[in-house]
């Protein structure tokens, strides 16, 4: 492996869930907004939003409205990206265009929604750099409808998920990096090649490894890897999504 | 703004389209990859698949299907990552559960479509913070079908972008950065806040300043950054996305 500071950043990234009490600085905050911004976004369309959550009651309502994880209003930050292509609409517009179309269909939500990734995965690297942890919070889509409603969110413009960040509680245990898929299963050359049995059982004797030594009381004690990647399939199914975003004007064609 | 390498890292990204002839090593194709994997998943799903495109026919093929961009095929490598539920499909079936309706639904396709922008961002910051630069080619989406069928891609796998990326040309302007909207238009605390005006007017005018001074001879002589958004989302609308991704299984609900 090639080694450098950034890289070494990258491959240490390990989920934190248990935050100390310190919080960020005015300064801090701007260097992950800005971190966030430095990414690349298709046509330059900058098709994101980020809302901080600074009012300590409306993070304990979120908190719950994200499937109930409490540790959400125990971070330093908590950051809602939203993908956005009402300012573009509006930019259009004033320059005497009607996008109205263009930002309904399929492509505009999925380059939004890249877009915003891109942006906050350099901010959960920058805060990561920073000493800081976090988490992706994707059960923010639990309740899409109340929060966009709760955060003034208007058409065109969705939450897509939370990020936490803050520093590490003294008691965390400092996360051992989750195995990764092997990478012939992830990774092919010039065509794409399903991963083969094997490699997919080994791995699940290597998670089934790693689940025993982060917990040896066991976090799941009568379920595998690849069992809990069916259960997390089968339990999340969010069926209202498709209604809402479409509601709220995306993916209309 | 606080300053250490990672930071400074994502900071100094400029898309890169001139590179030179210098190959990478099998070694750094692996960190590249190593990185990508390394990002946080949804439900630790890892719903994404890499393909490393090595043949120099086939590159040359895409680089057309790309919508015509010669320069993909001039970089050190090409990767087209693809947002990959087919290969949880099949470890849940393995494992006894269908959950081929869970994965044809809007909150999977986002979910796999998040998945695939974290892993290609460490990707892009990696290759970045080893002296190599690129560029995303969402480009890839106006053969989308064509370069599926290409690739040999399953039912729920589908293409989202493609990453070029390679050492600078001698002769490439070593990008300077493009200013970023001013962080209260993208930036509210609790509440979602619309851009004003104003703040999107001068940011139009910065704009105009950054593109004389990249090319004196004007890159868009008769066109404001403004209309140059409303221009891009008319020009590529791509109307056939939602169809192409519902007959390969997506977003059926």
């Amino acid at each position: 492996m090639e080694q450098n500071e950034t890289i070494h950043t990258i491959m240490r990234h390990a989920s934190l869930r248990s935050f100390s009490d310190l919080k960020l600085t005015r300064n801090q905050v701007e260097t992950l907004v800005r971190a966030a911004q430095a990414a690349a976004s298709s046509n330059f369309f900058q098709a994101y939003s980020i809302i901080d959550i600074t009012d300590p009651e409306l993070l304990h309502k979120l908190a719950k409205l994200c499937g109930d994880q409490p540790f959400i209003a125990k971070g330093a930050r908590f950051f809602v990206f939203c993908a956005d292509m009402a300012r573009n609409e509006h930019i259009a517009a004033n320059a005497g265009s009607d996008v109205s179309e263009s930002v309904s269909g399929a492509d505009a939500f999925l380059v939004a929604s890249v877009d915003v990734a891109l942006a906050a995965q350099n901010m959960m690297l920058a805060a990561e750099s920073m000493g800081l942890g976090g988490c992706y919070i994707g059960g923010l889509r639990e309740s899409v409808s109340e929060i966009s409603d709760l955060l003034d969110i208007p058409d065109h413009v969705y939450p897509v998920f939370g990020l936490v960040l803050g520093y590490p509680a003294e008691t965390s245990r400092g996360g051992e990096i989750k195995p990764r898929l092997p990478l012939n299963a992830i990774y092919s050359e010039n065509r794409y090649v399903p991963a083969v049995d094997q490699t997919l059982n080994d791995y699940n004797d290597e998670m089934q490894r790693y689940y025993e030594r982060r917990n040896p009381e066991a976090e799941h004690p009568h379920c595998s890897w690849a069992q809990g990647v069916a259960r997390s399939l089968v339990t999340h199914p969010r069926n209202f999504m498709l209604a809402f975003l479409q509601e709220r004007g995306w993916l209309r064609h």
